[in-house]
């Protein structure tokens, strides 16, 4: 197993017409999660790939389960959670305006995810451990299953990447804060947005808040800055890379989870960290141009048979 | 005003095909509500109703408002709850099976209602109060509240109407039983279903179900027996009403709240009571016949024009 | 009441995808019509509308009012017309040309409007009197109406607004100036697109336009000039009013009304005339980037939560 | 030519879903018209038919003409009219009910057809003209125009064939029964339904009716008795036939056009008149088992091929 | 490894709506294959279940094996055809007609299945081989790859199962008869249709097809009777076993296969073989009452959860 | 007749929204084709055209000759094909990428065509002959239907115009070239893009290419050069015409076939060639505003109502 990761995933509808909710007639459903997105798009890579999970035991979670299992990602760990709903969300695109995003996840069976679930066994084969800021917004067992995983990974000497990808909607910035600083401290790799590595470290300029976060266990630590590229910062190395440019963006969803997905490929291939920050950065680029999360991730013989620029 | 109802109303999300909710790619939204129903097709029949709820401070709130108010349903009391969300839920249909319901409405704003939301002198306005036994399983507050409409219309003499519209889903057999047994003793018209009133009273028969719930405040109860009409029974008198023919029942959902608000124009139009049963089968054969809760109910002036045996 | 406004709502239907109607496969069911579009804006901006009309006594008509009534306007004189049906409109999108807009109102129910349809009770209430000059181009009976509402309000002292609004597609150019003129003659404000300016009074610039209207009983005139704001002219005084930058204008359908609206938001309000164009320019700005007349109009609170510069 | 037929065609717009048609949100474009149901259907059978009209200058009647002329139709004398409007009309199905029929057909330019539209060249090469009662309810010069083409079509010794189709929306009873009566009376050949009959005669039995039509200029004569077939009749002779079983009904409309069309290929073909009311029954019955006025009918090796009791 | 199973698998294009193909605007993808929905079936019967193909290196290729990976399939052994395309096929309903089905797999990726494409190692490693008369009829290659499969199962003692589903648009009948006559005779478990059984074997009857079926390598043989239930048949034996009664019966598509999944599924539970043969009816069923090939294959868990009469 | 074409049209499916086509739910049905293009960009221009195939005796053969013939082209010539299917095919639009297509006309009905199938008298009668480079790569007996057709033209001295429309997916750049030159040579008028007359003629300039082009029978060679327009080339003269600006580019599909029917259309209307080219620029721009092949061709009443420049 190259990658596991671990997290919440839900049936997304999204009106077939943009505009306000309330006049959207017809919804299409689609799958819905940051760890599963970027569990597809590395398995479309080419790297082996486990999402452990609760899905409720209803037609929903039947339905998320197949959709990643179908994109080849071992689903075997997840667990149909008798008790509790698979959650969905709607997302409304408004021109102009921000989007109208409803969470229907309270109590959710992801919500009772807890460290039994997690079978050390099968954690400690996997290279690398993805992690994100939203698994330990949804409840406190999920908290505690964030940090026994954390455990886990230390004690196997596993690398452990983590995206904070704060979501206010779930807890508030003074929460997250604590809470996302503690994991980032003791993650190997850290890949963050300037708007979260400013709550995580109170700092300001993208080198900054990258030597903030190499202070603790983080050896690399990635800031994602947009279609400006990104800062890749190791001790005492600070580099910039620049982004790919995208003609026309439909849709930003999926795009930091992309990008996690071509670091870790590039990690998995031999990459240095230059070239992996480049693959992250073209991966992140394909979720752009395509509607929904995971529908613009591309197969490896897609990027290299379009005779794009892979470094080797 | 003639009737004021209490409840949560919520968006429906129906499949566009029949099958298996995990296969659907589209799903349409639609408004669903027992109260609301009941309101909605008492105002086509010319009555002056008010529903009393909380929505979410969102776009489905907006919707539910507006859809209920359009249908002349006076929602001044509508509170617009900034702390809770809109409740929705999924409905897919299963030929040969039952349908799949999945409700996301837990910590809903409706759930928020409380005793505080009700204005007693808009309550105390109305000739006949409705209330379901949905709203008391929705939360503890909620279910203070339907105690204190209790209370109010006491004060006031105000008819009370319940139908115990009991919803498996939210709550145990035994404290749906406790608790609407309760409601209905201090209710004056009980209209109930034979399994509910099988539950309510631990009777097996509609004579001996109307009976057991006549000892209570109720001087009118009514047994409904789907397409075998239904039974009314006062206290020493109890009268068979046939059932009107449907010939292709489409969609069952909205059939009981449409008895309800057959049964009620019929009292605000002095039909006596076997008049009014008659006139709740017939508004309770429309809804059978149209997909949606709500599509079937007719206009009063499509009752008397179609030439339908409307008594009067 | 704050407004009252008088004129015809429509159904319309606009295929789901651009190109030649001719080839469009499915339409949308929509509303239509000038003034229901700025009652409905003005009553999403928290104030008491009312809205006149004459509606078939069909299915379409149940359906425009009860969208309009749903959006908080009081319809409580409209009138279903036995003898006649509700009208509908197609308006196909043709990228890089004119829209195919087809018109099904000859001899429609509002059409039959006539002085007699008029609560004078009703109308006396309002503060403000909206009137368009789609109505007067109907029928002879609704030309009349008109011009008796404006007598009631000259009666009552009532300010009436005048938006021009010219079809050419119901009168010729000639008759249009001829009724128009007469009738911006006898109102307090007028608000008018400069192309209908040009027709009201054969002056070209905005300038003198304005002035040529405030010979009349006008003490206030707004020439609206797209994305370049809008000029204010008062007796002996003119002022150019900035428009708001919209990035992405995806209908313009239903930004006149808005402007109306958001004019008289203002007025009602106590705004002065500047912050009253302000909020017009505002309002209409927002239709501009939905699709659909009424779809982008906001609530007030989106205006004030949003951060917008609203100026109390 | 075999056959030329002039009447009106409209584009109907029908819902997606059943239901009260203010419920449906989306519509389908479709074709209507009784005389082009006809002459489709007898394309499709392998005769030359054409068809005379006038459409408007729009997108609708370029849609109209195109589908007509490409099920084979000579359409080569239908006139683009650029004063009026092509029409169109909207169905909804009610389950248990009647179906919601509105007409946008008033002032169309099929309603402008005149005697002077009818070139007579064209007219005179036709074996059979083919006429309804719908035409000479749309306006006067539409009714000249039917008058015009029964005098042309006696002067030239052809075969008129009458389907009175009346439509009660378009004209009263009185009114089509006064011009009805006069065109059956000069017609060769009628087609009539067991209603339009009693109207058209005063008479209540098939047998009846048909010797009343009988006392015209009419050799033959066919009253179409739905399911169990149809009373053919000629002077001094009566005999049913009776009609085919169709397991499931979906749509009746266009089932009477097709059965004209069917009893025209049979004399067309040289079969009896028994054979040629089989063959009436037939194409009926096809029209019945498909949603749509025109899609049911068959192509004539269709009916060949699958082993059907086609006569020779 | 419990069933390995080879066959081609295609995209599935369904109109919207029933009728003539050529009416239909819109087309919804789906997945087809005897083989992958009889795999489908097992897997969510609880089996593990194998299937071997060939799909094109193109979209559809990717969202046919991602669909069957999904359902929890093992897909493993798939090879994506450079040289070739993914085959299509178009199904269209007409109420009181053949559906018009018309395949788009001549030259398919699958066509060029051959011996080399089988994995000895993983064939071996079965309990059972499910083989069709389909994989024989698309190519010379498939055709010795199914004897090659049959030989590698001989050597192996493995159980083969062979369903005819004999399809006459791929061969004559006379080939198809040899050819699947020869296959029959080296399987050891027939579930043949009762037309099928008459092109296998010459004779007419359940019983002289089984008697004629027995006379191979086969021990057991089924006959299926539609609603009538199946003969089961063994050396010496015959019982009929009852069918399950179906409500609504709406898409026969898919119902062989999922008795001969309801089949395999008993034989590997350890049941005999009557009970072997109610569940294959059972499992028919379900497939019966929705539309689609696989979307009414039921889980193991509702089978039992909804108090249905398994028999342990 | 004005112009004879010949080639095989095509269903065309594509998917309700871009974006990977394996993720599309809905697909719509259209028509495409060459050929079949141009005749109908001729036939709305007002000319007499004729296009000659071979489709399958199925539904999508009906509906292509319907649509065809509904366009007011001639199809008296078209043959059902008993034997073989009427081709599909299928377009994805990926943002930011190529498009997938893929066909599915191997072995096609069209495919078929032969020097028989052409009845020299109905060819004899075109003013103009137009053939293009995609129906001799369907099959050897299309490729020899071809020469014949340029020998019938040769005998009467009818104008060749040649499109070479290089379909790489259909044969080689080798043998390719070889045949299209050798077409080329026997040409009167070549209509080349620029990659196309690259690999015509090995040159790689628009005039170098024009010049090769010219030492065949072409005594007129047209180059498009896209929105730079298009050169035209004689012997001894070449002048640049310059292309129309296009806001929004749409699809390009059907943009080549438009600028045929306009230059054709020129040329019929006795335009010098300067002129004709103008035209073919204007037709070809209308083609690329909206979305599918033949939506955008204008009617010529369109380009003269609209006020365009065109010529006289």
């Amino acid at each position: 197993m190259d990658v596991i990761t671990i997290g919440e995933s839900m049936v997304l509808f999204t009106p077939q017409s943009p505009g306000p909710l309330r006049f959207a007639n017809t919804f299409e459903k689609k799958l819905g999660g940051a760890e599963s997105n970027m569990a597809i798009a590395l398995s479309r890579l080419g790297h082996q790939t486990g999402w452990i999970s609760r899905l409720g035991d209803d037609e929903f979670g039947l339905y998320v389960r197949n959709i990643i299992r179908g994109e080849g990602v071992d689903t075997s760990r997840v667990i149909f959670d008798k008790s509790s709903q698979t959650a969905v969300f709607f997302k409304g695109m408004n021109p102009g305006g921000d989007p109208n995003i409803y969470y229907y996840r309270r109590k959710s069976a992801a919500s009772n995810l807890s460290p039994d679930d997690i079978d050390e066994d099968y954690v400690a084969k996997a290279k690398y451990i993805h992690l994100t800021g939203i698994t330990p917004a949804l409840s406190l067992t999920c908290r505690n299953t964030i940090y026994h995983v954390l455990h886990v990974a230390k004690k196997n000497r596993q690398t452990v990447v983590f995206d904070p990808n704060i979501r206010l909607k779930l807890w508030s910035k003074q929460e997250a804060g604590h809470v996302l600083q503690d994991i980032a401290k003791q993650s190997d790799i850290v890949l963050s947005g300037i708007d979260e590595g400013q709550l995580l470290t109170g700092k300001d300029t993208p080198e900054d808040i990258a030597n903030n976060l190499l202070q603790g266990k983080a050896h690399t630590v990635v800031i994602k800055l947009g279609d400006k590229g990104a800062l890749l910062a190791k001790e005492g190395y600070q580099q910039y890379v620049p982004g790919m440019k995208v003609n026309h963006v439909v849709d930003t969803a999926g795009a930091g989870d992309g990008f996690a997905a071509g670091f870790l490929s590039g990690c998995l291939r031999g990459y240095d960290d230059i070239q992996s920050v480049e693959l992250a950065n073209q991966i992140g680029a394909h979720a752009l141009s395509v509607s929904g999360d995971v529908e613009g991730y591309p197969y490896w013989s897609q990027l290299t048979s379009n005779g794009e620029n892979i470094l080797r």
